[in-house]
C-alpha cells in the first residue's frame, strides 16, 4: 500500500438545514473539499451515512451525490457502519487511492436528521442496536449508554458529577467553532442541574443530533510531498465487537476501540504520548471515559480523571475534541467521522484559529457505530 | 495491486424465508462460502445490502452479521448502492485485499424482502431512484424501466415479442439451478400472453424479488496458486451515470455499463470475443439488451437480436444468465451481485452440473445499482 494524504477539507455547520437536502449539504462540503485542494476532478466519491433510507427515501447516495456535483461518470458507493459510517467511508477511499486501483478520492459524511420527528429519529438511531434483542425490548440508544453508564459509577465508584470536564470540555471548545451546533458555555454546575434524560445521563452528558456534512480530498502522498497542507494517514484500522452490549464479557471496555487503536498505532510507529490531539467519539460522556482508557491513555475505570485532572484541555496532556466533539458541534451521526477527520486536519496544518492546539504534529480520530461495536481510528501527521 | 481470487462460495436457495432472520440467511451463505474454502477465520467481512434498515429496521449489518458468525473482532462494513450493493461489496473486499491491508475477506450479499408489504416494497425500491425528481412524481421502478423500454421499441422499432428470448433463456436455465426462486418454463406464447404490469412490461419481463444472501471469500490469488477451484478476479470496475433517466443525453445507452466494462476489458487484457459467460443485471428485459449493448456484445438498438438468434443460449456466442438470472433465479436486490460471482464462479470451476457452459475459461458479472445510474463490472478467470 501507498502512503495517502488529506489534502482539502470541507464542512457544513451542524445545524436544523430545513432549507437545504441532503444532497445539497453533501454538495457543499465536497465543492468547499475540492477548492481547497485546488481540484476540480476525483476518480471516487465515497458517501458516509446511515438514515437517509429512513428519513428521506433515498438510498443510492453515491450516485445521487456524484450526479449532484456534475462528476458524471465516477465510481461512487455509499459505506454504512451506523454512527460511524463517516469513519468507514473515509477508510475506504484511503484503502481505494493506497491500493493503486485509484488516484483521488473524495470521502463526505453526511446527514440529515431533523427532517423526522423526535419519536422516530429516536427509533431510526435504534436501528444500530441489535434490532432481535435490543431495539425490540424498548432499549433506545441513551438508555443503553445510561446501563453502561449506570454500571461504570457502580463498578469504579465514580460520581455523575465528576464526569462534568468532558462536557465542560467540549462546550468551551465549541465556543471557537463557528459550524459548532451549540455555542453555549457549560459549567459544572449547569452541568449538574440538567434535566435527566435517562438516569444517569442528562441533557449535558448527550449529544445533539443535527444536519450536516464535512468532506476530505484524497490522493497518494507522494503526489503532494512538500505541500506543507498536506496531511499524511499513518494509521487506519477498523475493529468491531459484538452488535448488543450484554453480550460482551465487561460491558465496560472497549474492546473493538483498543484493537484497531493498537493496529494504527503499529502502522504510524507511534505510542499514546507522541498523539497530540484526540478526536473522540463523546456521544455519550460516559463514552469519552471509556475511549480513552480502551485507546490507552488512562488506567482501566480511571477515564474521569483526565477530565479532572485537566489532560483534555488544549493545552493538556491529551487534548480532546477541540472543536467541541459531538457533545457540542454536534453529532449528525454518518457524517460525524469525517468532521472528526477535518478537524484533526485543521489542528495539524495549524489552521486551528483559537481552537489551536499548540505545535500539533500527530492527530487522531476515532469513530463509534452502535455501543462500541463497530470502531475505526485514524492517525493523521502532518507536514509541518 | 496484487491479483486476488476467490476461493470459496456459498449461497441459500432464493425464496420467501419466513422462518430465517436476515443474519441467519447471511451466515448460512458465509459458513457454506468458508467451509467451500477450507478456511475459519477471515480479517474482514463486506456486506452487500440495501434495504435492512427500511424493511427490518437494522442498520450496522456489517457488525450485526460478523458478531452472529461469531467472528468477534474482524472488520465489518456495509456497501450500499442500490441494486448493486452486491457487487459494491465484492468491490470493496477485492480492493482491501489487493492493497495488502487485510489478507483475506468475506463479501456477501443478503436481502430479506418478503417481510415487508407489496405496496412498501414498491417503495423501498424506488429509494434507488430520484426521491426529488422521479419517486416523487410516483415513478415506481417498473415504471421508470417501462418508459425505457417504451421508447426502446419506438426507437429501434422493435416488436415487444422480439424480447421473449431474454426470458425464455432465463427461465430455461433456472430449471437446472436448485437455488433459483423460479422453476417454470416459459414459451414464447406464455410470455406473449402474461399479465401486464406497467406497459409495456409483463409479468415475465420483470425479475421476483425474494429473500436470499450469497457469499464468496477472498484472498491474494498468489497463496492459491495451483489451486484449480481458485478463480482469478481479472478485472473490476465501478461507474455512474446520472441517477434519474430523464436527465440522460440517450435514455437508451447505459454509458456507465460501457465505462466500466471497458475499464474491466483493459485491465483484463480480455475483449469481448472472449468472454465466454456473461451475468447480466436483467431485473427488466429491456436491461439485457442494454447490457449487451452497452459492454460491446451487440450493435446500438440490436440487442434483441443476440436472443432471436440463440447466442444468448448456453451453446451460443455469448451465454447469459447461465443459473436464471435476476428473471428466474430471482432478484433479492443487495444480495444479486453477489449470486452472480458465485454463479461465474461455479462455470469457471466447471461445477456448473447439468448449467455448465462448456469449457469455459473467462467470466463476467455485471451488477446495476438504480435505472443504470451505478454499474459495477467484473471479469474472472478460472484456474483450469
Amino acid at each position: 500500500m501507498r502512503e495517502v494524504a488529506v489534502i482539502g477539507i470541507g464542512q457544513t455547520p451542524v445545524d436544523e438545514h430545513w432549507n437545504l437536502s441532503l444532497k445539497e449539504i453533501a454538495g457543499m462540503a465536497v465543492m468547499q473539499a475540492l477548492q481547497d485542494s485546488g481540484r476540480h476532478q476525483i476518480d471516487a466519491i465515497f458517501v458516509g451515512n446511515m438514515l437517509s433510507g429512513l428519513v428521506t427515501k433515498q438510498e443510492n447516495l453515491g450516485v445521487l451525490i456524484s450526479d449532484w456535483l456534475g462528476l458524471l461518470d465516477v465510481e461512487a458507493v455509499k459505506v454504512e457502519t451506523a454512527c460511524s459510517s463517516g469513519a468507514a467511508a473515509f477508510r475506504a477511499a484511503m484503502i481505494a487511492v493506497a491500493s493503486g486501483d485509484i488516484e483521488s478520492a473524495v470521502a463526505v459524511g453526511v446527514e440529515k436528521m431533523t427532517e423526522s420527528l423526535p419519536v422516530e429519529t429516536t427509533s431510526f438511531l435504534a436501528t444500530a442496536a441489535d434490532a432481535d434483542y435490543e431495539a425490540s425490548m424498548g432499549l433506545s440508544f441513551v438508555a443503553i449508554n445510561a446501563l453502561v453508564m449506570q454500571r461504570y459509577l457502580s463498578v469504579y465508584k465514580w460520581s455523575h458529577a465528576q464526569f462534568a470536564p468532558f462536557s465542560v470540555n467540549a462546550h468551551a471548545n465549541a465556543l471557537f467553532n463557528p459550524n459548532a451546533r451549540l455555542h453555549e458555555k457549560v459549567t459544572s454546575e449547569s452541568y449538574a442541574k440538567a434535566r435527566m434524560i435517562a438516569d444517569p445521563i442528562n441533557l449535558l452528558d448527550a449529544s445533539p443530533i443535527g444536519d450536516g456534512a464535512a468532506a476530505v480530498v484524497i490522493v497518494p502522498a507522494s503526489f503532494v510531498r512538500g505541500d506543507k497542507r498536506a496531511v499524511s494517514v499513518i494509521g487506519s484500522a477498523s475493529a468491531t465487537d459484538t452488535i448488543a452490549v450484554h453480550s460482551r464479557k465487561d460491558p465496560l471496555w472497549l474492546s473493538a476501540a483498543e484493537k484497531s487503536a493498537k493496529i494504527a498505532y503499529d502502522q504510524a510507529k507511534v505510542s499514546t504520548n507522541e498523539i497530540d490531539l484526540f478526536e473522540l467519539h463523546d456521544a455519550f460522556s460516559i463514552m469519552s471515559a471509556l475511549s480513552l482508557e480502551s485507546c490507552g491513555f488512562a488506567e482501566r475505570g480511571q477515564g474521569p480523571r483526565l477530565g479532572l485532572n485537566g489532560d483534555i484541555l488544549k493545552t493538556g496532556r491529551i487534548p480532546i475534541n477541540t472543536f467541541g466533539g459531538l457533545k457540542a458541534r454536534g453529532h449528525p451521526v454518518g457524517a460525524t467521522g469525517i468532521y472528526q477527520i477535518v478537524e484533526v486536519v485543521q489542528q495539524l496544518r495549524g489552521e486551528g484559529g483559537p481552537a489551536q492546539v499548540p505545535d500539533a504534529k500527530i492527530g487522531m480520530a476515532q469513530n463509534i457505530g452502535g455501543s462500541g461495536a463497530t470502531i475505526i481510528t485514524h492517525i493523521f501527521k502532518g507536514a509541518q
